[in-house]
């Protein structure tokens, strides 16, 4: 059962980041296997796997605004707009929820955010 | 121009919040006019108003995120959470958005993000 | 195997907090049952659960430090100190632990964790 | 020594908030003695009592500005409006620096300082 | 009339960064031109361009305060760091400011704030 | 007697984290010595100095996890895994610290602190 958890986590983790989510769980590995294991079995198994509700597009653009807003999370935000545009996000997208944070942020983050999505535009198309 | 801006923006506000937006910006306007001012052009003036790119729900969705995300910002949580409502999401999207940022804020934060929704659901059904 | 996890979390929940712990849940069942679920599964199923690595009164006092330096969290944090005096912590010992944060996040966060913490100390003595 | 710190802390205290200094310590008091101290004898005896670099006018408007921005900080940053007006600031002095904030923290922090302020005006005036 | 406030944000802009200011917006303006755009117009067309309320040193020192409580907006931090300075503050009056920012944020955020400002002034006497 | 808190100091911050301790504050030094002194005296003269209520390798648990939590203080953290190493806190305790935190602030805060503590072993371990 715990070992069904691990499986339909990283089947969903790879449905979002491709064969990249093995180098990213690889490197939380060799520090502490344990956070690994919850890495994959908590958010991809227990929160990102409906797709019932909502479906993986909306959960990923929802993700970029909330890691827009956290300020420090750059790493993240990077893994998680290259997710949303493997969900189906267009750039403009996921520039424009960005754009909508700097209610919620103000400019600091919300540049930060864009410049990081600037990178990751650009090591995408190479 | 600048009457336009105003304009739209209480128009998109009030698209969002119906005639409860009045009473929002008139408490904010009684303590700084200027604030008031800002606070209808440049959200919703600005920000809000392209409907081309994103539509509201999704834009309310990933709001009701980055507000989960922050924790102190409860009361505004709560306005976009009926918002988010008014803009089509059901209340089973709301909840499971706020669910998915246990990911990223931990649980104080999304515990207090659900109880405020718990609470704004209330008052919708009255 | 899920039952177990769940079986496991409530006892951990249970074992710092006390009947206390059914009530904790049960409000927020009652708004989505998913969050409850995962509340009792994830914290206290996965990760308080060991106790040869650290034990319950390390894990508490290392948790009121994270949520004084948090800020927002109030309310979670007037559960952990009681969960803190309830795995043999003292109340000195809490108030030196908030103290410690006035490095870590300032006087605003480190007096509302205090003025929390007086405030637990005054319920529990009732 | 220390009592001059401490002596000279108090006094600077005073100069800011007035009589309403003593009962502030006080409540920090009851619950940790040691706590109170450093309260008195660090930011009022290290940080605030020189005038030489900045005035005291200068300094409770910069820390009205970090306030607003940090969010969760409402009852300290209520203490620093009432202070701001007591070291010579206007009202819209205080206002304007709250609303320069929106570039920095957004609309939710924003607001919530500027409700605040107006609650602080609102009791002065009485 | 948006123009206006273009012309007048730039404007306002360049008077506190100098010539730097075009090549800040230009970095931001090849990713989302909407966002640079934003960058102008508000916080320099509408935040910042009055100065009859409050000077630009003091509006500056204020932002300092405020992003060094931030903790993770360093580079932005440093660009106001510079502008402090080419709105006539002295480096002894950005480090004080900082300084006292250990009474809200602790040692860390007010750390790499300070080394932040080291950096600039470092730049700005080559 | 203020000579006696910085002396204290440094014996506390020595205790700490050894040698290192003199480079750490000799940076901060350069760019403004009132900070210096500030950062000797408050956190390790006043704060960390009593070992009767809490020992050392508690309060550096503590520090981990409010750092983990805080996001942005990745150099402090740093310094205070080994602070906490250098305390009697073995490798998998700080881990552990650092994957309870899961609980409090997400994964993006908790895998930035997990690979910051990966860099430090492997730097001691040298």
């Amino acid at each position: 059962m715990t070992e069904d958890r691990y499986k339909k986590g990283l089947e969903v983790f790879k449905r979002h980041l491709g064969d990249k989510a093995d180098a990213y769980i690889e490197r939380i590995n060799k520090i502490y296997p344990k956070f690994a294991k919850i890495n994959v079995e908590f958010p991809f198994g227990d929160l990102y796997s409906d797709t019932t509700i909502l479906d993986d597009k909306t959960r990923e653009l929802a993700t970029v605004a909330a890691l827009t807003v956290q300020g420090f999370s750059i790493p993240q935000l990077e893994v998680h707009v290259e997710m949303a545009i493997n969900s189906g996000a267009t750039k403009e997208e996921v520039l424009e929820i960005i754009t909508q944070m700097l209610a919620y942020c103000g400019f600091p983050a919300a540049t930060n955010a864009l410049l990081a999505a600037g990178r990751v535009f650009e090591s995408l198309e190479k």
